[in-house]
């Protein structure tokens, strides 16, 4: 059992989790981060304290931060959505609180709830890639996460994967999330329109992830040519780390992961070209089981991951 | 203190290692796999037995394999250099001799020795990329060797890292280890040659790797085109790597490595274009220190990094 808390760029969420992965109490906050750090810091203390009243036994907290953390969890180097660099969170919290508090990036603690209670089934070597607005990811190997010595480890996102007709928002040209992202999605089918490609497309108000996979779904080729590219890249990037780690088994979420077995089919097809050893290493690809409530459930077990 | 075996293709080395990574005693012996594996393993066991002779105190016996073991380290799932496949290795000998016997990839047992008395420094997080004939690697995280759930991490030299003008000896095209190897570099020169492009290269008898790497420090346009070339995509590589687990450092060993500084500066600059975080998440790449002996070094510290 443990307290679990999802700081995210418009709300802060928390929760009570249970040793069976239920949310038996939450509190929410809207995330004021114009207000600056220390209104932030005010806000979390006063929901963790909330919840801490709430809780029947003494429990660690856990913090899921969309950001990058140093390498001995104290410190959020970066996070873009609320303007944070380098605070000492963990520090500053413990000062405040009368618990231990532990952070972890965002993307992790959705892993570890998918590993915990979700798709990922506690398998000692497991991976969780987040398909949204970009390309998140989280690692277990040997049943503890991997954030590497700098901090910045799973971020798969960022692994080049070739050539792209945009560069990324890091600087770099052809990162994963340019080929496998909603955004991604959405750029390759505008791209292709302007060259004049006839598609259900045109007929979007304001085209979307979801409108492009459902004229997929529907049949449309420019769509099906978009969403096969993404599963193309996906499967490559999944092989590419089954080369280096190799993963029992995968989980696809984030926004893009609605799409189903539609999409997680295809991304299947394109690993397998990709396979070393398709004869006796192929990794199980599934869909990621929690939603909104992975970071709180994730966070809440984050004690056990590391 | 410790028994490592380094079984090739051609010899099987073994020695007496001590606390400090020195070799005491060492013995060698032809291997003669066109004999059958039964041949093999009596010549594995007589040579094991004679440095358990020398030895001074009961020890564990660690054995290097080129080639793919079996997630609980027992059997070698395959080895084309032996005309191995699944071969439960570890069984067999132990049923033989009076001591525990463990099996690691001979890329890893590298890596284990640079860890425990080399380049790696004993570093959390670490890997080591061994370029010859092809491209090998050893990954350690949390100071444990990463084998994966099927026994093929760190098969770092099957990264796809974009289309080539040849194939994978795998079947796949674009793996890292057509465009970083020993044979890549070859491959990529003899290619340019017959485009007709003019160089120093065109004087030699046998074209191999250290000729060209020569011929590149002398300034030849070709040479240099080639080696530039290893090290872009080896500096993707790196980089993708470091986006996944972020390791401290990376040592470059295999026979290229002899090319030394003048190698590693390329590789290390290549790699700093591709970095996700350069300002805070900078690897340190080095040449690696064994050579021939880090086979048996590393088998015999293998029993510190499980």
């Amino acid at each position: 059992m443990g307290i679990g808390i999802d700081l995210g760029g418009t709300t802060i969420k928390g929760g009570i989790v249970s040793s069976q992965g239920d949310i038996l109490e939450e509190c929410f906050k809207m995330t004021e981060s114009h207000r600056g750090y220390a209104s932030v810091l005010d806000d979390l203390t006063d929901l963790i304290n909330c919840l801490l009243e709430l809780a029947p036994e003494e429990m660690v907290v856990g913090i899921g931060i969309p950001g990058i953390l140093s390498q001995d969890g104290s410190t959020v180097l970066s996070c873009p959505n609320l303007e944070w660099k380098n605070v000492a969170l963990k520090k500053d919290l413990e000062a405040r609180l009368t618990v231990k508090v532990l952070l972890v990036n965002d993307a992790t603690a959705a892993c570890i709830a998918e590993s915990a209670f979700g798709s990922l089934g506690g398998k000692a070597n497991a991976m969780m890639i987040t398909l949204g607005t970009g390309v998140g990811g989280g690692l277990i190997l040997n049943h503890k996460i991997i954030t590497g010595a700098h901090g910045v480890a799973s971020e798969v996102g960022h692994m080049v994967m070739g050539k792209n007709f945009y560069s990324c928002e890091c600087g770099k040209n052809g990162c994963l999330e340019t080929f496998a992202s909603a955004t991604a999605l959405v750029r390759y089918c505008d791209m292709r329109l302007k060259q004049g490609v006839r598609s259900s497309l045109e007929k979007a108000k304001m085209m979307d992830a979801k409108f492009i996979v459902n004229e997929a779904k529907s049949g449309d080729a420019l769509a099906l040519e978009a969403i096969d590219r993404l599963a193309e890249y996906l499967g490559m990037a999944i092989s590419n780390i089954s080369d280096l780690v190799d993963p029992e088994i995968y989980a696809i979420g984030g926004g893009l992961s609605y799409s189903g077995e539609f999409l997680l089919e295809k991304i299947s097809l394109a690993t397998k070209k990709y396979l070393t050893y398709p004869d006796f290493a192929t990794p199980e690809i599934v869909l990621a089981r929690f939603r909104n409530e992975a970071g709180i459930i994730g966070a809440a077990n984050l004690v056990n991951y590391i």
